[in-house]
């Protein structure tokens, strides 16, 4: 049995994106480009897609951009609103993605970053954003994320469009870990720029978007060919862009029945794992403001919990320590120590998709408890 | 019938080239930075592909990495090229793709934008390229394609190389046309950057890469995480990636017989053309330093030579005005006004593949006739 616990990483393909992404690999090879025949197939797939995007986001078509994923999508908006909407302060915080921080740092000489106080399960102090949002001295962007992708603590959105919108600052959430999991109206709620990536969602790897609110013309980060409506250029990831599209129908159609399903296996694990271990504790807000993929759970300190990642793949449990585009890095979490500071304990991050079972819950309880109680190692 | 004759701008997928994407998107699901099976899997997969695209360039691993395509990574090359390498001066050609024209257009109140002489077929002024260099005031990068994706003219790489290496200049080059069509060894052939995009030998779109020497210390343009040694943020476009490694093996594996049949078939085609239409002119130099897969075609400006694309395309033969990335744009050639100036001569770009036939030569032919001396038009 192999259990696959790290839908915060990346999700396997949808057997139905897999299938429209075959038939345009087969049947539509063109350059969406291109006038002819081909060409206009391929376009229409594209425009087909967007259509899809817009219509799920209560967007227009014209606020949704292809991207090679979040990471491009939020260093285009960061860096492309500091060079064309004459924004000189960006207000994050210290738990976002690195393909924020490090967009942010590669700012750093050009526009002030400041970071917002979060309490310990990552949440984020309106009223010191509010505080920072009133020294109006320089444009500013708000820069958070809607659910941190190591301990899934989620951001109001609307309060923080709200307090966005009262001092004049642009806003932008990277959604990628919310994308196709919670509903999202771009006309109830007003976010300048938002980021989505279709791995995220069971659809493919390398292929995203950037919603631009239609108020903010920026120009485009990677220059070229006249592609997405000048804003992007480079010849069209097409078979990708069809396959996210497919897949992020399907997300928003089946998001309450897979919410159920998800919310079900995360509980019964979390309970199962209260019922079976001494001293564990749950990172974030999980039971309360938390993204009901994820469960960051800490274990105390031993020597069998030092190994306790690579003892669970062995045991055929795949899992995370923190988030999977750090992990090359095999660095500790920058999200568990902004909140927590050092510590000795060692977390994992549980995340679920709506193909796991409670039978898979059942399978990961007994291997933890072998892991952690036994005294063989297997190293 | 319908006849392709569009390859300069996108090919259709290798069989092959599905086949090992299939089984990828069936089997290999995993983030390639995770650390788990499913990670190592995808890291696997990535890891193999690098070795495959830096073997057949005599290149070495840590040399190649994956992007968008083309576009991405011409942009990253000139950009970071000025701000890491502290290039002050590009020397380049009026005739480039726009991904390297429009990266110059940002980059032009930063750094010293000179254009070298070309001829009317497109040939770069070897002696001109040299006078430039001997200014050695500033850092000098020069970025000129290996072969102009219009007309298909192609540039001595080995003459360039050992000029910018006798005035000290960077050397970037845009192979993107010619990548999988010439045999290119790096190690023989000192080049700094060149660039590949899959789609253009029957790979998927949406997935390229740069190859950058590692004497050339440049940082990402893509910040996030630790992906492609760090050199570009964002999950792998891990399908795409498997996809052109396939695709590019193929290409070099049959590079010969490839060239043999596309050539042959270029060459009847010319050789019908000048039999049976008077005033043709072919653009560039292609039967002598041109690409074999391009043959540029000028007719004679008449009422029936206007809707020549159109008809061709109702016909059932699909080619170009020019290159794909422009005609979104609706603007008349920039390569041909370069080179030629005005005219109101009508410019088609054949450009054809190892899966043309002669008789789509004959069939093509026959409707060009049809179209050009009938006095109906189909519009």
């Amino acid at each position: 049995m192999r259990v696959f616990f790290d839908n915060a990483a990346t999700t396997s393909l949808d057997e139905a994106v897999i299938e429209v992404m075959i038939n345009a690999m087969r049947n539509n090879n063109g350059n969406p480009s291109s006038i002819h025949a081909e060409g206009r197939n391929a376009r229409a797939a594209v425009e087909q897609a967007r259509k899809q995007v817009a219509k799920l986001l209560n967007a227009s078509i014209g606020e949704i951009f292809f991207t090679s994923g979040g990471t491009e999508s939020s260093n285009m908006v960061l860096k492309r609103a500091v060079s064309d909407l004459g924004v000189r302060r960006i207000i994050s915080s210290r738990t976002e993605h690195h393909c924020v921080l490090h967009s942010l740092d590669a700012l750093a000489n050009e526009v002030e970053i400041v970071f917002v106080d979060q309490d310990e399960a990552g949440h984020i102090q309106l009223g010191h954003l509010e505080t920072l949002l009133q020294n109006k001295t320089h444009k500013t962007l708000v820069s958070l994320m809607h659910a941190n992708n190591e301990v899934g603590t989620l951001l109001d959105l609307d309060a923080v469009s709200e307090l966005c919108q009262t001092y004049d600052a642009f806003f932008h959430s990277d959604t990628v870990q919310t994308m196709g999991f919670y509903p999202i109206d771009l006309v109830k709620t007003k976010i300048n720029f938002l980021t989505g990536s279709a791995h995220k969602f069971h659809g493919p790897k390398g292929i995203g978007f950037v919603y631009i609110n239609k108020a903010n013309q920026i120009h485009p980060m990677i220059d070229g060919g006249a592609q997405e409506r000048n804003m992007r250029g480079g010849t069209e990831n097409l078979y990708g862009i069809i396959g996210l599209a497919k897949a992020m129908e399907l997300a928003f159609e089946h998001m309450e029945e897979r919410r159920e399903q998800i919310t079900q296996v995360r509980n019964y694990f979390a309970e199962q794992l209260k019922a079976n271990f001494d001293d564990i504790e749950f990172n974030g807000d999980p039971f309360g403001q938390g993204h009901y993929k994820v469960l960051s759970v800490s274990f105390p300190n031993s020597d069998k919990s030092d190994l306790l990642l690579l003892n669970l793949d062995i045991a055929g449990i795949s899992v995370s320590g923190g988030s999977a585009c750090s992990s090359g890095a095999d660095a500790g979490s920058h999200v568990l120590e902004a909140l927590k500071g050092n510590s000795d304990r060692k977390t994992i991050r549980f995340s679920f998709s709506h193909t796991n079972t409670l039978e898979e819950i059942d399978f990961t309880i007994n291997k933890l408890k072998e892991i952690t109680k036994s005294a063989m190692f297997a190293v």
